[in-house]
């Protein structure tokens, strides 16, 4: 594919320049500074699959939890050009038709990315010129932990971003009575065992049942490649969502959030080390894990990029993370601790991550895995 | 399916019910009304086309012009429910797994489709018992008058209430700047042939283009049954737009509109009479018509469905169908001749159409046709 090509999928991210200042556009360029770090491992693996497979007719791509931003346009313009380049360099011919099925929750705003789409399927037509397949694109609703496509059907999964979401959070299974994670919202370096216990179960049944799904819709000779957050053991400060738990129990202190609601409430995410990630793709058995990368990048590395010098102080930095973590987790913890309370703990928030950055590298650790089905 | 299933889908109309004085809520009636009576035509094809398919893995199915609305999910329950009543009268194998594809153009809101989803697989979910197949349900934005699908792709296009629209408005081909239609927005009675032949023209190259592509989607032995609104050449008034061109007319007279506004504003819409129906489908030549029917049905025939002795003076009538009207027109009325004019214009509407219904029988000759690819 030309620049030109490429510059029509600038042309969609430049969408969203007149929201720079919300936070979904701040999330929105962290999660394509992922992306780019995974680019390199796309590349490798949609070759290896092109190497091994002849998609004659039409070629379908699926994106799981895509969210509602461009960032599900922009992530397969990059793989519709992967794939053509992988075709030009392996001398086979490219796919003549492409769908793409863009997935999230049925509560997702899919409203907003077809109106892009338009926008796309103009840069695909005008970079055709005749070498490069009609694409076709979809929005196909429905949680991926079960089913959402026909069996052996889809030749290639990718999901960004999306599965460190649980699909719910995890229970004590002894007495209900009795807070799983009294005083947090979750995993700390100080929780119980039996914190880290709940968690991990809840992840490994929900990844299981994802990895089983999509085994049976994935077509043999395709790939899956998935990035999401995951958890390094050595560190004290893994996710965002500690933090949260930290300011929480302060206005437990000072009375502004009743005790009980933060003892019951847990936050439905879970970062799982590289290990825990190839233990349960062992377990669950359909796949053959091809990569296990980990891809680390700072709380605020969008905010670094648009800087000149890359040099801040903390308090930006700390109000910079807040307003973008808020962008995504404000809904879940307004609907729990009421909408009142929101402002006041996010500025909380910002003050404690300005503290917290002096003293600790605040990253992301990020799994990034490559799967095909056992043949 | 038992009655069970059917009071789901029931239930999944039930939620337009607070709505029940908006427009739109009226409309869907009305078109769901219309696809009642279509329902026994599509039995008969359906039946036909199972008796001469074997659906082994995935049905697909597409519905053209889905809308916003419930509407779209009752017409597949009411597909499902005949295709599963087909296989058993067949002693065929019920399909094992269903693809659903709403279309409709890139601005619909889907979202609002969406939401009602769950509660659509849930109701087949609790119908299934094991004879069911599992339904997926993608939305699929783009105009029907290009390709929308991978070739040799679907078993069963639908389509109601949507074909009327044409992918613009006629054009005059020579002098640009004599208007096509003075004085008018649509087709009148008065119209001259030069009129008459620039719609014609219009509704010609956008339902060959839609057959075309059609015909290059629909699987071999699948079928297509599409129902929109027509025109019987013996009426004087077809269709509300004409009424809407006559109320315009009065008020470029009272100095309320602008008349070059008027003289160059038509509506991109087109009811064919069923011979021309039956004309472009044959020069097209793709597909053979297996039925031509025409269904007429009052501009007011909901609001009959919701009165006791079906007894309503002229004025009622009127009102009722200025609001129906509106909920389909404002949105393109008021981009041409301002928002302030609306209420207005539809006014004006209610009241001529209420002398109107004294004097005419004001019904939509509704077009339906089913069609079979030539093999």
């Amino acid at each position: 594919m030309s620049t030109n090509y490429l510059m029509a999928t600038e042309r969609v991210l430049h969408m969203k320049d007149g929201l720079r200042e919300t936070s979904y556009a701040k999330n929105s360029l962290l999660q394509r500074k992922v992306a780019m770090k995974v680019k390199i491992i796309l590349e490798e693996n949609v070759k290896r699959m092109m190497s091994n497979i002849n998609i004659e007719s039409c070629c379908k791509i699926a994106d799981l939890g895509c969210s509602s931003g461009p960032n599900a346009l922009i992530t397969m313009s990059n793989i519709l050009n992967i794939m053509y380049n992988a075709s030009l360099s392996l001398n086979k011919r490219v796919p003549r038709v492409f769908q793409i099925y863009l997935n999230d929750l049925f509560g997702n705003d899919f409203n907003s990315i077809i109106k892009l789409i338009p926008d796309f399927y103009q840069s695909i037509h005008q970079e055709k010129r005749g070498n490069f397949g009609t694409c076709f694109i979809h929005a196909t609703p429905g949680s991926f932990y079960g089913r959402l496509f026909p069996d052996n059907y889809i030749h290639f999964f990718h999901s960004s971003y999306s599965l460190h979401w649980l699909s719910q959070a995890p229970k004590t299974s002894s007495n209900i009575a009795i807070p799983l994670n009294k005083g947090n919202v979750y995993i700390t370096s100080t929780s119980s065992s039996s914190v880290y216990e709940a968690y991990f179960k809840q992840f490994e049944k929900d990844f299981k049942l994802f990895l089983k799904s999509r085994s049976e819709e994935l077509r043999s000779g395709g790939i899956m490649v998935l990035t999401f957050i995951g958890r390094d053991k050595t560190r004290k400060i893994n996710n965002p969502a500690e933090v949260i738990g930290m300011v929480l129990n302060g206005m437990v202190q000072e009375g502004l959030v009743e005790e009980e609601k933060l003892d019951f409430f847990d936050l439905p995410i879970y970062g799982p080390s590289a290990e825990e990630v190839g233990q349960v793709i062992e377990r669950e058995g359909s796949f053959t894990l091809q990569t296990l990368k980990t891809i680390k990048i700072g709380w605020d590395a969008n905010l670094e990029e648009e800087v000149d010098d890359g040099i801040l102080d903390s308090k930006i930095r700390g109000e910079f993370i807040a307003k973008s973590i808020r962008a995504v987790l404000e809904p879940i913890l307004s609907a729990e601790f009421s909408e009142d309370i929101m402002d006041e703990l996010f500025s909380r928030y910002a003050n404690l991550v300005a503290q917290l950055i002096e003293v600790e590298t605040l990253e992301y650790t990020n799994v990034v895995v490559t799967l095909t089905k056992h043949s």
